[in-house]
């Protein structure tokens, strides 16, 4: 079965607006095993429109299509789909009788405009809105069934859920296979060494495709199964997410989607240990991350953003003479920061980043991207300094804050293996 | 002119990625004048990109595409590209020479795999790529001039404005009409009495419509301005945003697109004052908000991310009275919070947050979205509590971060306008 996506509205085109509708649709037919091959967006214009879905009919056998059902003259799509359709448009009595309900249930004046929303395409099968004014239809185009639903996203998704699914249900064959997919996160590899590393899988594997995304700092890896029995399946995506991981070893950080801060805190949990943080240069994005995960209360204490000098003297204990020395960006000072913050707390592992993410503050010595971050822990306090540079200031701190976040992780992995031995 | 916008990418298609590179393209389109008829998205399949190209080089005369020009197995662009241009692929060794620099740089091996990025459809003009690997490229493919950037948002926004604006320019005649808009930015007011204030603007000035889009926490009004006269419209676009601006008062925080933050560290800059801040729930969101901001070093000193009680006390010196009579989350301990915070920094200004973010926490009396926001200064301190509850704990915490940056703002906007009275 081919599907096509068309999503329509002025703000859509413009780019006023992202279009989130379509990928959740995707998404949604994804998981049904229907593969779409095409989306699209449009504006208002009910000639352009009418065009689309003649081409969609020519091409498809479902189509979704969200937007324009709304009161107002710049909502079009039913105009449009009539056309295409070749039929006129029918003044629907029951549906008209639901909308002056709608409005009388909430004793709001029904405006006029409203009228024209009980205008349907003749022959169409209409979709009723539980949540909205707009009802929505499923009408044939050439040989594509398209269902036509609000823009309104909350509107869309119950329409899609409660009317649209029984159609494509009804469409597909029940014999239509399985589909599954498992994602593994990297950090510390660029995108071209993880693909290097997962070369063969797809042969090792038949009927599991790989699929890598950058999303910055980390790398997402989709392994996307299709078969004809559930349970055979599930058991070979067990297999190549082993076999990926196996071959990517400590640089996974996750095969549950969970963010960099949700693994080390999981760590932080089953060690029963606690963090607290001291961070320049990151500015709290690593408590902010931290304190995404709900229930980190549970093993996070604290973290000083010492952003001057003084503070890092003051509240953390650095020593002058190390700041005079060596510079507040070092291996001395980010040291010196991370046991600081763990004496104050009495936390199990201090953390510490000190760096220059820039645009300004660089110099030849330490050009801006120079990160130094400091652990301190019941062994005592080590640093490294790294160079990191991308190109903004919120991607250096976003990849230091990884950086420093997966710097502890590895060590409590490591920790954790030489446990076991 | 007639443009149109074309995204590639599994991710894309099968919506696991929602695409914001069209959107943001075609608003780039729309402030040069230029209306974009379609977007699409397709997969990475070679053959299909080749026929969606083969259509748009029908229709269109300026294409944007972006995706799949990376180095893995499943970046297939530029052979569709090579396909529906109808020339073979050429190996361009200036452009290997740049990505071995790109790696020599970096100090990383470079992976074979990426040669492959120097293979360009032959008479394609290249497109240089300083933020990445991938080069781009522009092509004749039909009637159509179309432009080939990577998928990666930043190296993507970079490479259109350094290399593909120039290209537009060249084919725009330059006696196309003037196309201007502006944004004002809104925290505090719901989208519909936004609306409600600003009725009657698009009566009061033709030729320019007025669009709202919700960015939580925030809304953004924007103004869209067509003229034939660049002059006259510039004039009319500042009389229309004064006209709004004077309708929202203190709610709009800023007229250049800058954050709620940066507008704050605008003002503190303007009156010489420091800050220093005491996060319990907002986990170091505002700090990190604060720390975006390039330059916020000269007037941000430092934030005690203070999770536990024992920091709260410990480090900001809250009295263990406080807490164990009114609790973490009350005005009570906001105050001395923020009063702990300011006293131990000297800073002009200390700001404290104590919340329940959720999901969990809540009580009877103090349900998730319960937050206390403190705040000390030269003229004492204060505390406020309110209720704002959202849909996740991000939300909130977002929600909770804006409210207490709002709070000072409007405190330093205030005192400029006693200041000038």
């Amino acid at each position: 079965m081919i599907a096509e996506i068309l999503a329509t509205g002025e703000e859509l085109r413009t780019g006023a607006l992202v279009d989130t509708n379509s990928a959740y649709l995707a998404r949604e037919l994804e998981a049904l095993g229907i593969d779409v091959s095409r989306h699209q967006c449009v504006g208002d214009d009910s000639a352009t429109i009418a065009t689309v879905l003649e081409e969609i009919g020519d091409r498809a056998d479902l189509a979704l299509v969200t937007g324009g059902l709304g009161p107002t003259e710049d909502d079009r799509t039913c105009e449009a789909a009539a056309r295409a359709a070749g039929v006129p448009l029918e003044m629907k009595n029951d549906v008209l009788d639901g909308i002056r309900r709608y409005f009388a249930e909430r004793r709001i004046p029904m405006p006029p405009s409203n009228e024209k929303q009980a205008l349907i395409p003749m022959g169409a099968d209409l979709l009723a809105n539980p949540v909205g004014t707009a009802p929505g239809f499923a009408v044939m185009i050439g040989r594509c069934r398209c269902c036509f639903m609000p823009g309104v996203p909350f509107e869309m998704k119950r329409m899609f859920r409660d009317r649209v699914r029984p159609i494509i249900d009804a469409m597909t064959d029940s014999s239509l296979g399985v589909r599954l997919n498992r994602t593994l996160s990297v950090f510390g590899l660029t995108e071209s060494a993880t693909d290097e590393r997962l070369k063969g899988l797809e042969q090792a594997f038949p009927g599991i495709r790989l699929g890598l995304r950058a999303v910055f700092p980390e790398i997402q890896i989709k392994l996307y199964g299709d078969g004809s029995d559930a349970e055979t399946l599930a058991g070979k995506m067990q297999e190549a997410t082993a076999w990926a991981a196996a071959r990517l070893g400590d640089r996974v950080f996750s095969v549950t989607e969970e963010s960099m801060a949700a693994a080390l805190g999981r760590l932080l949990r089953q060690e029963q240990a606690s963090l607290a943080l001291a961070e320049s240069c990151t500015g709290g994005l690593i408590a902010n991350s931290v304190t995404d995960v709900p229930g980190s209360s549970d093993y996070f204490l604290f973290s000083a953003v010492t952003y001057s000098n003084d503070a890092k003297m003051n509240i953390l204990g650095v020593s002058p003479d190390t700041l005079s020395r060596f510079g507040a960006v070092s291996t001395e000072t980010a040291k010196e920061m991370a046991a600081g913050v763990r004496r104050i707390t009495g936390a199990t592992y201090g953390l510490s980043v000190s760096g220059i993410a820039g645009p300004s503050g660089g110099t030849p010595e330490k050009p801006v991207g120079t990160v130094c971050i400091g652990l301190a822990g019941p062994f005592g306090a080590t640093a490294r300094r790294l160079t990191l540079s991308f190109a903004t200031r919120e991607m250096n701190k976003a990849m230091f804050a990884m950086k420093a976040m997966d710097m502890l992780r590895r060590s409590l992995m490591a920790k954790k293996a030489d446990e076991r031995l």
